[in-house]
């Protein structure tokens, strides 16, 4: 029987680590690398390491609230990078356009890259640039990629019992912009898009593991973490900062705002005595910055609701998911 | 009025120089970046240069003789990083994927990157997997990036008055296969998709400058060389090694096999007396590597035909190129 690739391949979740597996088995250790992976390679330079990651975007709408696919495909690279504990130090930008698309739209992305190259100050430093004929592509496709220098790797499987999870602040934001934009829902939330690098920094001494939570949302990434640390997570639901607006728009679509992808959060495992002082330093950058939960022993990811119950916390399965980064 | 973007803007050609100084605004020298470029950057790394680059890779056939999109994807990346002195260390792999693209062909994809990565040695270290939906991409996208680390740089712009050209083998051949099978052209040329990392390294010392002629083919690289390097080159229409069949096709086609691509040979610059001695060496690998034409003081690139004639070689211009890379 035939098999083709589905959208559940590409969507974040259980479907993604099968089709991946193809992936993984052409990353091999080879000479100084000291680890790969799809987030991010590692290769020992001397005393530095040297992080390198890459990421592709082909989005719909290109422009949103708070950001366009440019922006999110640069703060994405940079993120990739920084949540791993590098310092980047410069972005590749390849993209693909279709005939016929407005140079005006190509003037607006671009700037925007320009923009948050400038603000900061992470230089792009090569690229390229394809057109196709019309349909080959829908509008614009970008691929950007990144190297960094690190002194620590933060390590997403570092959790230890007694951590504290932090959030840098409200989370799916951004997933639920692109849907408001598709359904035509009015909201004056904006995307969360941004390079999380100066955050990361402010707090990088007291980090045992961090993710930027994108594709599968908070659900995908906090049972991630939980597997390669294998460790017990349990998340209070109480503290988790959705916006009202994000838990309205998701009950109302029957989404669960766990999957939602955040474009410039992260979120991080801290040693339990100095979860307090990151995230006030954290709560400079945002205000909604706090710890959601804590790192216990044992396996899997729990949600303590409201009324005291533990709820499992499952990777996302299936195309319910919303495609959306 | 407005302005939207034309396939010419991708073709390789004077076109593409349009459209991409709006990312030469973005590609800024910072920090201990030597140089950055389109090709490659190139970062100081104590005595070390590492060398950064990427490609973007939609092709229509997906498979041909001799190769695939995965084979070319890697091996241009590999091809990029080698033409301007570097050993790669890692190359990264990012897909964009059309829902229902059949999982055999992604298979068959995998399995001939996996071939190039152990026979070159060149291990894929990170990646990116998206699935789209049907229609907002025609089958698969492949976007590459590499970095590799070099002791020197060879720039493109390195040519010296003396120098001579020469060419790693026949040249186009790539381009005319990709063209014979649109065409369903019968021929039995194979692309020349491949590595050139051990061809290089084997005259690396001899080497002032080098290019991989990949789109806009030998006129453009060859113009960009001596643009660059603010030298006149004269090639030797007799010398140009383009196989019989190349010229047949392209006769019949009325295309410029100038401006055909290749995806696994070079040019490159040499010092006159190193010349013959580079080319004996290279002929190991191929037989049809050889001299093809001499550097002078002056501007310009020229054509020596059979008859003796001087014909200037320009920059290729509009869709009149092929896009095949």
């Amino acid at each position: 029987m035939n098999k083709f690739i589905s959208l559940e391949h590409g969507a974040g979740g259980r479907k993604s680590w099968e089709l991946i597996k193809n992936l993984r088995r052409i990353l091999k250790f080879t000479g100084s690398w000291e680890n790969i992976s799809d987030d991010g390679a590692v290769f020992a330079l001397g005393k530095e390491k040297l992080v390198f990651t890459t990421d592709s975007f082909i989005i719909d709408p290109l422009f949103f609230p708070g950001g366009d696919i440019g922006k999110i495909a640069i703060c994405g690279t940079i993120n990739d990078l920084v949540v791993m504990g590098a310092k980047p130090i410069g972005i590749s930008l390849a993209m693909v356009i279709e005939e016929g698309f407005p140079e005006e739209d190509f003037e607006r992305i671009i700037s925007s890259i320009n923009k948050i190259s400038q603000e900061t100050k992470i230089p792009i430093v090569t690229g390229d640039t394809k057109v196709t004929n019309k349909g080959k592509i829908d509008k614009i496709e970008i691929t950007t990629a990144g190297i960094g220098l690190a002194k620590r790797i933060i390590d997403n499987s570092g959790l230890k019992p007694g951590d504290k999870i932090i959030t840098s602040g409200d989370l799916g934001t951004h997933g639920v912009v692109i849907l408001a934009k598709r359904f035509n829902y009015q909201t004056k939330l904006k995307s969360d898009s941004q390079s999380i690098f100066e955050e990361i920094q402010s707090i990088l001494k007291y980090l045992t593991a961090a993710k930027d939570p994108t594709r599968g949302g908070l659900a995908a990434n906090i049972v991630e973490m939980a597997e390669k640390g294998r460790v017990k997570i349990v998340l209070e639901e109480e503290k988790i900062p959705f916006k009202k607006e994000t838990l309205a728009l998701t009950s109302l679509l029957g989404i669960d705002p766990f999957t939602l992808p955040s474009e410039g959060r992260f979120i991080a495992g801290v040693r339990g005595r100095y979860a307090l002082k990151a995230v006030k330093i954290l709560q400079k950058f945002n205000k909604e910055a706090t710890i959601i939960g804590e790192v216990k022993k044992g396996r899997r990811v729990f949600l303590k609701t409201k009324i005291g119950s533990l709820k499992p916390i499952l990777m996302p399965e299936g195309k319910l998911i919303p495609r959306i980064c």
